[in-house]
């Protein structure tokens, strides 16, 4: 595995890939992987010629209140998975390399990005879907990998691709789950035992969604209402929003609709906050 | 030469070429051709093995109170004149195949944008650069060409280029003029003809520009008073504005800086905003 800090460096690879018509997956990551990621790069893996790995901790997609710099990072660690995956390249830039001054240029899916994680956090997914084309643009992949767990991520990446015509294949990947259910997520490290034991409240309560409506309820506030008592049945959590909304527009539904929803919540867990969900 | 009307097809097309490798030089264009834009063109010509010509009147450039109905059209004197010229495939799209339904994605250069042009017409930019990434991404060139008559939208699209990481190399041609100097322009067209002896005024105040600088003035202010009394001495012509700033920065200059000053005016000539520029 070869690795390069350099955007101008990287690109030029992508370029020769491209020339001789070899297949490039990439998946993008902040690092400190997890098997989460892992079946991201597996995937990748099967389906192309070649496979590019970025890791950057991207600074504009942080909030000056927000986790930057305690944002947990072990390259070391990573770069040994990366290899044992056969990964092609790492692609590890600097923060100045991305954007040296006088960067100026944002990209912007102005609707699906207010509601959700949006609306806790309005300029997360401006910072997002700029470095993702930038990081597009660097690496020239055929597909790129994301995983569900951060649902609307992957719901504005898909608009962002589809409005700009970038050619390129989105591919989803499934949340995989620790045994107890809670979903793989860097932030998990901020967990103390305590908090870790009651983490499994966000599974919990999308599990306690899944059988009510394989039930046959179809009422998005039910719903939400057991929920929201499934997690207030835990003593820590404490609930930033639970959701139900369309997969493609993201309006929020009052019935679920099979193939078009999105159960999703946020909750603080001591001083972590979550994320989960479900797709129906 | 061929026309295309689909963006999916013209990415098709433009990825065939490029699994190819062969080079593809592109020129965006609104249509309504005239010699500036087929100078653009004769350079695609020249450095590329296909050049693709689009014409798109792109509405999101253009303010609710702008000329976006009454802006010029013949596309079958273009689709003769781009023949003559020996383009390879014009890009004629419309505007629901640009903006379907649900489009909500928008480029910002966020500083650059916010003077000149930009000051007078707020939104402009966002759609120009939104629009030419769309095209960027459809045709997938290696160069692409514009005029330096729009020099702020130069300024802006390389701006953007660096900015995303966009490995396409922005071409800028100097302005193609009339016999008397007049900047060519599809918005000539509106020109009566009074108007039409009268728009000489913003090359002859540039031309004066040019006198006081190469006698030794530097002194942006006096030079721009010169300009002033230069159109003042017309009848019809009202100065919108007359700047003169960094070429990088788009800063506004208190002296002359050789190879990095733009001097550009915009000037009403009866109802018809014109505008024009010097590269120092």
């Amino acid at each position: 595995m070869r690795i390069i800090y350099e955007p101008n460096e990287m690109q030029e690879i992508a370029k020769k890939y491209r020339e001789w018509n070899k297949k490039i997956g990439f998946v993008p990551t902040m690092g400190y992987l997890h098997e989460g990621h892992l079946s991201l790069v597996r995937q990748a893996k099967q389906e192309n010629d070649v496979v590019f790995v970025s890791i950057f901790v991207n600074p504009t997609q942080f909030a000056p209140n927000e986790d930057l710099d305690k944002y947990p990072r072990d390259i070391k660690r990573d770069e040994e998975l990366l290899r044992k995956e056969g990964v092609d390249f790492l692609f590890y830039p600097t923060v100045d390399n991305m954007y040296p001054d006088g960067f100026q240029t944002y990209v912007n899916v102005e609707e699906l990005t207010k509601v959700l994680e949006g609306a806790s956090r309005p300029t997360h997914f401006k910072g997002v879907t700029t470095v993702v084309l930038k990081l597009f643009n660097i690496t020239k992949p055929h597909r790129a990998y994301f995983g569900q767990k951060d649902a609307q991520q992957l719901i504005v990446i898909k608009r962002m691709v589809e409005d700009l015509n970038v050619d390129i294949d989105i591919v989803g990947m499934p949340i995989v789950r620790e045994e107890d259910g809670l979903a793989m997520s860097s932030r998990n490290k901020y967990l103390n035992e305590k908090d870790r034991k009651e983490a499994v409240c966000l599974y919990q309560s999308l599990q306690k969604a899944k059988e009510l409506i394989e039930s046959g309820i179809d009422d998005t506030n039910t719903i939400k209402t057991e929920m929201k008592k499934t997690i207030e049945s835990y003593k820590i959590p404490k609930i930033d929003y639970i959701n139900i909304n369309s997969l493609t527009t993201l309006e929020e539904l009052n019935k679920i609709k099979k193939n078009d929803t999105l159960i999703s919540l946020a909750v603080f867990v001591g001083k972590t906050r979550l994320i989960d969900n479900l797709w129906i």
